[in-house]
């Protein structure tokens, strides 16, 4: 196996995103993982949690080959904007929040990194802060100039793929656009080909309404919208079964012969994938010129500091950048 | 155990729903179970299914009060108004479909039944008639004069109502006004107590937007209409959390210590349930002056006359209804 060199930022300071990054370095890794983030803040946060990892500031100029040895985390320093405190949210480090990951994701566009991991941010400080945020993959969107991004989570067995994301409930149905569906559902076809290696991925698509709206007796964006741009779809050669109820699509008989479901809404999707994966899911942003995943969780602030977290979702979310970027080549 | 009588509607002609009554009345019931069907029906189709039930015709003047024995099934006679084929629908059936909910919902009404049991109906054809259904729970509201009814679908281990039912996605936000989520609320509270025998239940509920608005962010219903109506039916003695976010509230730390979860609106809610519960939950319609389940799937019209079906989910609301008419005394 090559050895690549991978990114991992560990978000919100005043949440658990640090305290997974020192955890997870008791262990080595087979990649040269390197945390963007506070080395001060690293310092005090892994005396406060009583674990000795030997942190090593890296020259973002001249950066390791090699994965770090057990017990050490190779880090880019990027200083704080005020103190941090577990559990205190603080808007004054929205701008070093925004660096950690701007910093990441430009190093994967200039070749530096083969991917980055991403531990979780809280956008309810970052938007105090005066700044419009609404989530790590819009930001990134941005970051690369990428048009449209589709947000999927994976856990063992299932992937779920979102065609709307951090929107109000209100704002969904005028967002299922022929369009955006389009665009979507060819973003999700491609990235399970050529980041996944699945030849010929097969993908179940949610209805919007309830019952996929029952022939039009529960609403007609399936009849109007829906059916007739998958159809369109399909003679482009993708393999979309659909639109189907939400509430039987989930179920042995459906999900066995699938790759992916593609859902219209957050809460439609993620209710389920999550119950059958907490602890162990990742969250992968599709249709980035990058490799992204993420932890499934919050900042947890209530257990900042305290070491009672668990690191399941950030050892999948490494496990499934390091298989994507080996995938890809 | 006092000997009970209820009622049994098959629902859909073409569907599964006789097929299911006959395959469980293979096996004997603690109570007088009565089928509100044709009995040309379900001659026909325990011939088409190679199974051998006797058919005994009741009077509903003179109707029986003990069990039926294994192998047998009574059935109140209810003439269709077309010849039915598995798989084929029939508008001109709609009628006798809603003449089966009308005998049994009327003769629980009229103290005949403790309680009735429904198989699948299809709202599509029942529509194509000409007559306005949204479903059995709306029907049953009606037919008892009930103002408010909540859907409640329930399997091992996890119990979720619905706020709202078979609405349109785009008309959901409108709906989630205070009034009617304080009537939901009261309603399933009242009902958990008073059928189901838990002294002071504790609900948590869902917002109605992703990550629960996220403190406004993220849509601002939950800020201007739910917090307010939860904080109000607090003082009045209810035990309700939230709102929580849908995504992370249907997970184990969340789950353990409630007695069921209160969802905004049907997808957000049911792919949980029945992904947890699939074959074996069952739908219950609280809020009525009478005690009424159902299967939790549909008419399956592919499957109907083959036999090649579970009859799970119609067992487990057969002893959900004679749980709860226990419970009610």
């Amino acid at each position: 196996m090559t050895t690549l060199r991978f990114a991992l930022t560990p978000g919100e300071p005043a949440g658990i995103g640090p305290d997974l990054c020192l955890l997870l370095a008791r262990n080595a890794q087979p990649h040269a993982l390197i945390a963007v983030a506070s080395l001060d803040l690293l310092e005090r946060r892994a005396s406060e949690l009583g674990v000795d990892i030997r942190l090593i500031a890296i020259d973002p100029d001249a950066l390791p080959d090699a994965p770090a040895p057990a017990g050490s985390l190779y880090v880019w320093d990027t200083p704080l904007r005020a103190p941090a405190y577990p559990g205190k949210l603080d808007p004054r480090n929205a701008d070093y929040v925004l660096e950690t990951l701007t910093r990441a994701g430009q190093g994967c566009l200039d070749g530096h990194f083969a991917g980055m991991i991403t531990a979780p941010v809280h956008k309810g400080v970052i938007n105090e802060a005066g700044i419009a945020f609404s989530g790590h993959t819009e930001f990134l969107a941005d970051l690369t100039a990428t048009r449209q991004v589709v947000m999927m989570l994976a856990t063992r067995g299932l992937r779920v793929a979102l065609v709307t994301t951090h929107l109000p409930l209100k704002d969904v149905p005028a967002a299922i656009t022929p369009e955006r569906l389009q665009r979507v559902s060819r973003i999700l076809h491609t990235d399970l080909v050529e980041k996944f290696g699945i030849p010929r991925p097969r993908i179940l698509v949610c209805g919007l309404n309830p019952h996929a709206g029952e022939g039009g007796h529960l609403g007609r964006e399936e009849l109007e919208i829906i059916e007739p741009t998958l159809e369109g779809l399909r003679a482009e050669g993708l393999n979309l079964v659909g639109p189907l109820p939400a509430d039987t699509l989930f179920t042995p008989k459906h999900l066995e012969h699938c790759d992916a479901v593609l859902a219209m809404y957050h809460d439609q999707g993620l209710p389920v994938l999550k119950y059958k994966g907490f602890g162990a899911a990742v969250n992968v942003t599709l249709g980035l010129p990058i490799i992204r995943t993420s932890v499934d969780h919050g900042t947890a602030l209530d257990l900042a500091g305290t070491g009672d977290i668990d690191c399941g979702s950030l050892e999948v979310a490494l496990e499934t950048a390091y298989q994507m970027a080996g995938s890809r080549g």
